[in-house]
């Protein structure tokens, strides 16, 4: 008998319950929040991050888990699973004082809420001293973990967003897409000016209808609306819980492609959450693994199904009904080329997937500087400019466009980018991988049927939560690891052909 | 020197910030989850009570109050105010096991959803073993509470609503509103029944322009949308901290009076919570105090000034102006008479103010019965049935209009009951003893200015939280403790005038 090991699950879903809590709160934070709630709303979740600190932390918690560990043999695959994520858990949580992990939460809340008035008037000055502490802290809260770890800052940060990612790997591949990447780009643009021209469907498009079309396409993809919500936030994301996943979008009445694509981009996300174990809700095993799986999903979703010409042949006609749309603007094929047109531009989440990668080295090169104190924070807006000029040829007007544009870092998210790319390749290889296993997911897409394709996904990733890291998971669903040479494919395939 | 208070003072802070994050999950709940939420959330709000219930009964707390009282002559009024409710907060507490109070939680989030549907329904067989299971818990809770405090079970619940209340002045003031009462609505029919017909504004009234009419309102009433938010949720409710109070109501196309007086009820509980003094924010001596405080801000609002002549010959051109209405039932003079009329009904909060203590009545003694264990829950349904016949000659088509109307009971809130006509008449002495205070305040209303009302409640009620019990409370605003008469002259003044 493995007495210790409930003890731990116990304390763990007490700390899930608060994390959850704390979810909501950032959710409510995001959508729907009065901004005077701001900062009263930045101390709730201080505190909670400090009772969840103190829950990880607690006096006995290193003997429980050494004393679990002793009779680990007593344990099946997903508990010694389990396990492991418990302790790393821990190993990181001791390594960081209580006031620090509070500090930073505080640092990061009034940050954030700073960053929707900087960006909107473009004034990084206004918010670099909040942008200072954040990262102050954040590294020492690396440094910390660094320490407790053996890994280098960088890749103790790198390690809450992808478990065991190592910023060496990184480096292998984002080289290799760097040398892909700017001839390639060359080459994709001149095949399409090679093709007709693209004709933008004309609006204004109701918020209203974006949100019902929005709607209907995440029903069809799976989304259960009793169990999740569709709302507006500045900046897109997914939030909630397995029962209640939400997602956000914002919309532009002139234009509905981009938020619709953003909408299937989060359902990715949300599926995925949706389709964790049940019987290891609340407990580490049971959440969803890293940043890059995370990602991969969402850009299946959106990258690999939705912007495929089989999936919008089958509805080009739904987006006209929309709208009532006229007109050969609306032909399945001008869409297809218009939601694979690519256009080297700021802003990130409006990237193609083709120049999306230049947009993430940047970002990852920018915050490795930062972090390892060789960029100051002055330097920022320049650097930003200079790295998007030598990447893409092209200076963005003003810091909106540029350093401004997301909330990562403004929010404490450091090591976070290059998930981002990694969950692109990703999305390739398991895309691949599922229509080699079955031979009807394409074409049950061309009928408006996911079910195919969220089987193969249930089974092989979502199902599956943190048993075991990206690289053994990528390897199991797909016979290799990581192999940028698919991701390539897909480019080539669907860029040049 | 007294070195224990300050460590109590961060303890109830720590428990005050996660008492508002379960705020916020409860706003949530009753305002935008979706429905396949409801178990998780139940869980989570179970898990914060139990971490909040861990915290007050930490082993050192009942040494650091005795050590903190043994050295009260180093602390202020307020601080020493604050020391009285932590103790009486640890006395509660301690009387209570974890997991009763984490069991009770849960039954009462799984009795309150499933009470949306029976309600619907008018189904209360479904609603009642879950009902049972939060009675069962409640009188177990009361139970210890009680012998803990040595109160009956009764007054040991009450007294989580109301600090100090006691059910045996409730009966003494309660009887005499019982002998007032009978033949007075008799009275206030009959010259009810001599003026002239009361016109019906014909909608319908879109929801939008609702919205509109109730912000604008709540606006000049003091309220800061910066601070707050106005939704839709079944039972209207105001929740949420001083710097995000949210409020809630129901629309009725067909009917904009009854909503829009919701509205303007939850703006009074609203700026009682935004005028708590920001020195004392989430130490016990700084939230609101008892429940017939709070609903007698709501109460002066909505029925003192909302529904005067004089607040009504300022509003109703703005009414009218609203829904582009036309006719005489616009007119100020019908619109006070609408706003006025006595109707025996079912619904009580629907109900006018000469009608609502009998439900009030009503419930009071049903729960006092079934807490006691005089009656069984099967009884329920006949019991409240023949009250209502009893006390307004009227019984219920079905348990939709009866005993499951209100979501108090399967939500866990008993002994709460009595609070809204305690408020009642502490809303009438307050209001009276305002204007006698200041000449201005009245005249100013009739301009649309409640600044002058707004100060005199602010100095009065509002910036004195917890500092005093509400008997002392009110004597000090209006030189005697609560007397019947004062609201039995403003029905006579209202309704026979």
């Amino acid at each position: 008998m493995n007495a210790a090991y409930p003890t731990l699950e116990t304390r763990f879903r007490r700390i899930a319950l608060l994390a959850e809590a704390a979810g909501v709160l950032h959710w409510d934070m995001a959508a729907i929040m009065p901004e005077g709630g701001s900062a009263a709303r930045g101390e709730q979740l201080a505190e909670i991050k400090a009772v969840v600190h103190g829950l990880k932390t607690e006096p006995d918690t290193g003997d429980l888990i050494a004393d679990a560990e002793a009779r680990a043999g007593d344990l099946d695959e997903w508990q010694q699973a389990n396990l492991r994520e418990i302790r790393h858990q821990w190993i990181k949580a001791t390594a960081v004082p209580e006031a620090l992990v509070a500090r930073l939460s505080l640092a990061c809340s009034t940050c954030e809420t700073a960053w929707r008035h900087a960006r909107a008037e473009a004034d990084f000055a206004r918010i670099k001293p909040m942008l200072q502490d954040v990262l102050d802290l954040t590294r020492e809260v690396g440094q910390a973990k660094a320490e407790a770890t053996g890994l280098s800052l960088y890749d103790a940060l790198l390690d809450d967003y992808e478990p065991g990612g190592r910023s060496a790997d990184i480096d292998v591949v984002f080289g290799e897409l760097e040398t892909f990447l700017p001839g390639f780009i060359a080459e994709a643009l001149d095949a399409q000016a090679r093709r007709p021209e693209i004709l933008m469907p004309q609006g204004p498009f109701p918020v209203e209808k974006q949100k019902e079309l929005g709607e209907h396409l995440m029903a069809a993809l799976g989304f259960d609306f009793h169990h999740g919500r569709l709302d507006v936030s500045l900046h897109p994301f997914c939030g909630g819980i397995p029962e209640d996943v939400r997602i956000t979008t914002r919309y532009d009445e002139a234009d509905f492609t981009s938020g619709l694509m953003g909408v299937l981009h989060e359902t990715g996300h949300a599926l995925y959450e949706r389709g964790l174990p049940e019987q290891w809700r609340r407990q580490p095993v049971g959440e969803a693994l890293g940043m890059s799986i995370h990602e991969s999903q969402s850009l299946l979703v959106e990258m690999q199904v939705c912007r495929s010409r089989t999936f919008i042949q089958w509805a080009a006609p739904i987006m006209r009904e929309a709208f009532a749309g006229q007109g050969p603007a609306w032909d399945a094929e001008n869409l297809y080329r218009l939601y694979t047109r690519v256009t080297p531009d700021f802003i990130r989440v409006d990237a193609d997937e083709v120049t999306y990668p230049a947009h993430v080295i940047l970002r990852y090169r920018l915050e490795r500087k930062l972090l390892d104190g060789d960029m100051k924070l002055d330097e920022l807006p320049t650097a930003w400019n200079d790295g998007m000029n030598a990447l893409l040829g092209i200076t963005p007007p003003s810091d909106r466009e540029g350093c401004l544009q997301d909330l990562h870092w403004y929010d404490g998210a450091w090591g976070y980018f290059p998930t981002y790319t990694l969950g692109a390749m990703t999305a390739a290889q398991l895309y691949a991988a599922a229509r080699d296993a079955d031979a009807d997911i394409e074409p049950a897409i061309g009928r408006g049927d996911f079910a195919p394709l969220m089987s193969w996904l249930g089974q092989n990733i979502h199902g599956n939560a943190r048993l075991m890291h990206a690289p053994e998971l990528l390897t199991r669903a797909t016979g290799r690891p990581l192999d940028p040479k698919v991701f390539e494919a897909h480019l080539r395939e669907r860029y040049l052909g």
